[in-house]
């Protein structure tokens, strides 16, 4: 749309009013680009923007409240009978919209618990509950078939041991504790949810000698000290308990006995020995209820002040003899089989060039808001483009609906797809747009940097639903005064902790993430009581939000499977990528030479510049290249260049190299991370290894771009 | 002592050496000064080196132990029978000693309480305690005569009304509460102590229209939060209540109805309603136990997040009807006799020149560490020195020993001796030093910078009870990356909360305040449970740091009896009032025109190194001037040019320009007083008014100092 073009550089604006005649600023104008639009000269580009206004016309907030109603009725977590029911019933919808849907089945390693036990021993006996209690208020909270509170993938176990807190359990933690004069070997840790995903601390805890882990929701962070508590307000009550996985996702996500390759029926399995991403130790999530005689009755020091949490009591280490706990877990490790739902609308001149777009459809109980929050955004996106095919409406390019089952114990669904359909994806797969949990507040982006421009200019296109104007000018605003001068807005780069882990970590497939979030509390992840009743008493209660993002995601979805010219732009990520450079300089690094990386950064730069010239030759002449098909294909396989094939140290299946969960920080991103994780480490010889990977990996991109702008250039 | 010259520059150490001959490096050893000393080049100089270090032998932590054991034996407020006895016995010590001692009587206002209420009404009834329990492990604890905990000279009344939480109650925190919607008019305030000074908060209450006003200890600042409580470690336990006083100190302290003359038995007295110190809403101070039944009914938005405390609760703000209280107290307004206890050693050679020494002696309770632990090292002080004199010692000027009644209600023993002999002390008093609780850890100090290096000197004469080196030099370790360059450490200004306040602040009697800190935790302050079982199982155990007090304090009582120029100096002076007027700058200040502070204070810093040389000069020449006494007394007179004669604003008893208690900090000292009080107001008519006044003081003190300089050239 050419209105979008409004506030550029006048010079260039002028240009522009030449070869398109008048300007028209809208609403959320604000930047340049959009140059892939400036290729679609052809009298279809008018129609197209009307067909994208219709799209956004269709979501209705309504059905966004029914489908939540549905989905989230029963606990469906992976190998349950609602998740297959609620597997069923989306796929159902899909082709009753009109779409070519389907189940995808993988049978996956997911282990349930078979005995959980936690006892304070001494000084004085506690035997914690373990148990949530339902909620007169919340119907929900008294459903059968609740998955009980656990880690997935907690090794089995049964120990006795003092029991020690290491706060956060993150490696500065046991680094204090050194100082202090505190060993957790042959203990028992406990430690607060927070500062690090949870599967790294039992992971350190492990490394250190402990015997088993405990993690606990400690009030400060999540109950009473944030706010009122379920039911008064939207905070966790003193029996909440945060169920999670603790497979060792930074090795690699998925199924544990099928690294790298599709779980399917008669797919290889590794033994469970074999596989590296099972916990060893016995591990428990518990709530800050039974917390409290375990933390109460520790002696030893006091902690430190930036250890302290909300619970009423003296923080101290403990360690010592006198408390003693028992923890034993035991898991049934069954398989199960996982349904992703499946739907495709075939492109009509590029079938072989795939959007892809996704969300989970499995909580741990009944998952209001995670994930059944961003997966009816999904279905709603879905049923707004089977009105558009309706009225005669199609897409240039596929684009693949998905609803993946097991995201929860470790991204099974999503990855075992990816796994599976490898060699495809590459060679179709555009990108990945992914959503989950959503709330209300500020439109939030993660993603490729190659993608900012274009998801800057999405943002630009879509109402905030309060009538604050753009959802970038929002945005924009909330971030105040950290907004630079800047065109675009920048986008965080991804770690992991949703479905776009395979995608851009393991295939390179430029993905985003998108979502609402920032004004709502919650103190309800992964418990009995993310419900329907606590998401439309306290969350996006009119689903105002939950239709804007429907719009703005399928807004992205038509734009990518319509574009001429895929708008992956380089600029802002040669730029981006310099600052993590940048970054990286900071850190020790005795005699490791970073040259090299900068002089990848500069050619990044020139390449970057090249296509943006090129591309602003385009949109000079008003002319198409001679063909794009090859164009597109370079510009949408770029992101593969990013990738090293033998993948990131001790981690192989992570094989991008600007992107990947942190070693010890789990969701959290460490970008460069080849280099930057090993002079955190301080092991030189290995950073200066790894600089040659990525400066391989830069130079290959580098190679792509200038081959994309010499196409552009083809007459 | 010449040994305390060494580390000098290189070339004044050279020059000395020439004049004294050898120096001998000493632990402590660091600076430069001591220019006083370099006069003494009589004889006798060895002789009182001699004197000094004998006496610094002689102070015996058992019997430290011994005088607490006695005096914090029974309550022994102000108006109880063993607070007279313990000024009897006292008296009768020092006497045994060799001192002229006696009590010296005065009749002051001290309300007691008749009736204490406080109720939550709705929406539930919870009355509360006010009584903290008695333990088993501190007899004492359970002793009769206990004063309850209250807030003296609170209003009296009755009321019942909504109760809002105000954070620390101090000006800023009804900012915030004006942001959010909320008035505090005809409504009960709880406010968590903390920020300020305790009386801040019901007068700042009363200003917003408040009806009444609880204070409690939030165990985040004082309770669990920072460690055990008491008995099972040193922190405040959940019915544990800190009494004190509410009158408004910032206007004057001492008794309310005899401000600025003595308070004898025939003294004029105003009514109680002439009285501009008497709080007007009925103040109440509470445990946290009490305090949770009330805050966590309270209503209303959520508090931010600098406001919450430590309680297991989400901390509203409340203020609607739903959470109501009864506040009900009333006092019986009587008068009682306080009993001074003052000791002198008349001095032989200038017994007109005073030097001050003194502690108070009132409790709240049994007080074994406020205010007995330091109480115990004046006497110890006062008996060493008995024994000097036994052995033939005699100071040059006469050393007067001061045990205060009434301190805790409102200073009112050392207020109303000062009033009553205010005349005699300006002409008189060479200095004051004081002390009141003392703990563990390092040597802290406040006071006058006309004496900062002096201080400095005496921290590097005596050592610390560890085996650390000097005082000085664990002071410089401790604090570590902040001590700059300079040759001397710096003093903190004085605020107010003890009683030099009456001399630094009414009379401009340059004064000290010293005493050990910074290791003991503490939850018994002005508690049942300031015990000597409390302090001799947490506190200075062995007594070791209240013997290095006797030896601190000592020491500096003789140097200033025995010098013979009086060791003020006023470069460092000048540059901390430089930097004053720094800080002052730094406010917004719209037109207010600082450049005359900027001119006094050049013509000070010359004044100050014109005496510096001179003084210098005798040095060289090691002979004294013509005569020192016409010299000694400009010196000791210097601190009064910083008075003006109005006073501050709205506080005429508060005379010291540069120092002075904020109006809205309380104890927290102000620096430059008129100005930046006036500024922080936005008073800027004000402001420039004072700008003069201070310019006046400094001008004056300019004058003085040069004066001296030309007594000291006089030969």
């Amino acid at each position: 749309m050419r209105h979008r073009f409004a506030n550029r550089a006048t010079v260039a604006v002028l240009a522009l009013m030449i070869v398109f005649g008048p300007i028209f600023p809208a609403a959320g104008a604000g930047s340049l680009s959009h140059l892939r639009e400036s290729a679609e000269v052809s009298p279809q580009s008018k129609a197209e923007e009307k067909w994208e206004e219709l799209f956004r016309s269709l979501p209705q907030a309504e059905r966004l409240k029914q489908y939540m109603q549905r989905l989230s009725a029963e606990p469906h977590h992976i190998g349950s009978a609602a998740g297959k029911r609620n597997a069923e019933w989306m796929r159902d919808q899909l082709k009753a919209w009109g779409l070519d849907a389907k189940l995808e089945e993988f049978d996956v390693l997911f282990p349930m618990p078979r005995e959980r036990v936690l006892e304070l021993i001494s000084p004085e006996k506690y035997t914690a509950r373990l148990k949530e209690p339902a909620l007169a208020e919340d119907a929900d909270s008294g459903d059968e078939n609740q998955l009980p509170s656990y880690n997935a993938y907690s090794g089995d176990g049964d120990v006795t041991a003092p029991l020690v807190y290491v706060n956060y359990g993150i490696p500065a933690d046991y680094e204090q504790l050194a100082r202090m004069g505190v060993d957790v070997k042959g203990k028992i840790v406990i430690a607060r949810y927070g500062a690090s995903w949870r599967g790294i601390k039992p992971k350190v805890a492990y490394q250190h000698g402990a015997v088993g882990c405990l993690i606990y929701s400690d009030p400060k962070e999540d109950g009473y000290y944030q706010g009122d508590v379920y039911p008064k307000g939207p905070y966790r009550p003193d029996f909440g308990v945060q169920r999670g996985s603790v497979m060792d996702m930074p090795i690699h996500p998925g199924d544990p006995l099928t690294p790298g390759w599709g779980a399917t029926k008669s797919a290889r399995r590794l033994s469970r020995e074999e596989s590296k991403t099972l916990m060893k130790i016995p591990v428990l999530p518990i709530s800050y209820g039974d917390a409290l005689p375990l933390l109460k009755n520790l002696g030893g020091q006091v902690v430190p002040e930036n250890w302290r949490g909300a619970l009423p009591i003296t923080y101290h280490i403990g360690g010592n003899e006198n408390a003693k706990v028992r923890l034993k877990v035991l898991s049934d490790w069954k398989l199960h089989t996982l349904y992703n739902v499946v739907a495709r609308i075939e492109g009509s001149t590029y079938p072989d060039e795939w959007v892809i777009r996704g969300n989970h459809h499995d909580a741990w109980v009944n998952g209001a808001d995670d994930p059944v929050s961003g997966m009816v955004a999904v279905l709603e996106e879905a049923r707004a483009f089977g009105e558009l095919l309706k009225k005669g409406w199609r897409p240039k390019r596929t684009i693949i609906f998905c609803a993946w089952d097991g995201e929860e114990p470790g991204l099974l669904g999503s990855t075992e797809w990816v796994e599976q359909h490898a060699e495809e994806l590459k060679q179709k797969a555009v990108a990945y747009i992914n959503s989950d949990s959503t709330s209300k507040g500020t439109f939030g982006v993660g993603g490729s940097h190659t993608l900012e421009k274009f998801v800057n200019d999405v943002a630009r296109s879509v109402n905030d639903p309060r009538g604050k104007g753009s959802l970038w000018e929002v945005m924009k605003a909330r971030r105040g005064g950290q907004a630079d001068n800047r065109a675009d807005l920048r986008i965080s780069a991804l770690g992991s902790g949703s479905d776009y882990t395979a995608f851009i970590d393991h295939l390179g497939i430029a993905s985003l993430n998108v979502g609402f979030g920032g004004e709502g509390g919650g103190g309800i992840y992964h418990s009995i009581y993310d419900s329907f009743a606590w998401y439309t008493r306290f969350s996006d209660t009119t689903f105002e939000y939950g239709r804007t993002l429907v719009q703005a995601a399928g807004t992205a979805t038509m734009r990518l499977a319509d574009a001429r010219i895929l708008p992956f732009e380089f600029t802002n990520f040669a730029e981006t990528v310099g600052g993590y450079v940048d970054d990286v300089a900071k850190l020790p690094k005795q005699n490791v030479d970073l040259a090299p990386l900068r002089k990848a950064v500069e050619k990044l730069k020139q390449a970057a510049d090249n296509y943006d010239r090129a591309l602003n030759a385009i949109l000079r002449t008003g002319s198409l290249p001679a063909e794009t098909k090859e164009l597109n294909k370079l510009l949408f396989q770029s992101e593969r260049r990013l990738l090293s094939d033998a993948g990131l140290p001790r981690r192989e299946w992570f094989k991008h190299q600007i992107y990947a969960p942190g070693f010890y920080t789990g969701y959290g991103v460490k970008t460069l991370p080849g280099v930057r994780e090993a002079l955190e480490q301080k092991d030189w010889t290995e950073a200066a290894e790894q600089v040659g990977v990525i400066v391989t990996a830069l130079n290959a991109m580098s190679g792509q771009i200038e081959s994309a702008a010499l196409k552009l250039q083809s007459r």
